[in-house]
């Protein structure tokens, strides 16, 4: 397996769904996915995985139980595994996620936006 | 445990050696890095891990032992387990390392630019 780089901009370009994410790479078990995010996505909880938001352009909110975190380009958060959480986004906003090969995109939410197998950029 | 919104600019301005990577986030047994490389660091290899390098400002090469590549801001690197590699920028610049707890930043060559415990930043 010989690395090869990866450019973001490349890879968000592939990306034509708001809110369906996609793979860029694996290691130890860990994926790197890319979304785009606009609108308000479902609250939802991931049981058994932490999950980490990376904004790479734009803005998104994730709100939380109890407030809601602004981030921007160059900000992120890990939403510990079993607390409830719900991306949102004005506008268009690129993202990227890093959380284990298992982790499914509305936790224990199954709703249209579920994406099973998200697949490679 | 809170969620709490991590800027990558704040962090970076508490780095004040190169080479020397701080942990930012914990998520399913991996660490989330941040480091100022400038200069060569040293050739190495991780057994059992694979680390991933994304730039988040100026420009990196990772020497492999066939080829280099150069990174600039917004693309990354997936260096698998096993692989020889060798982190090098000619101006300071920003990277952000993802890699389980366990890894040690000189891998399987140990050196004065060892860190075993890097702290939070």
């Amino acid at each position: 397996m010989t690395p090869q780089k990866i450019n973001l901009s490349d890879k968000f370009a592939r990306i034509s769904q708001y809110w369906h994410p996609g793979v860029i790479g694996e290691l130890n078990g860990q994926q790197v996915k890319l979304a785009k995010f606009k609108g308000r996505f479902d609250w939802h909880q991931h049981e058994e995985e932490d999950e980490m938001f990376l904004v790479i352009d734009g803005k998104i909110r994730i709100g939380l139980s109890d407030r809601t975190i602004e981030l921007e380009a160059g900000e992120m958060l890990i939403v510990p595994r079993g607390i409830l959480h719900q991306p949102e986004a004005e506008e268009e906003a690129h993202v990227m996620l890093f959380e284990p090969a298992s982790t499914l995109n509305t936790g224990n939410t199954k709703s249209g936006r579920t994406v099973k197998d998200p697949g490679f950029l």
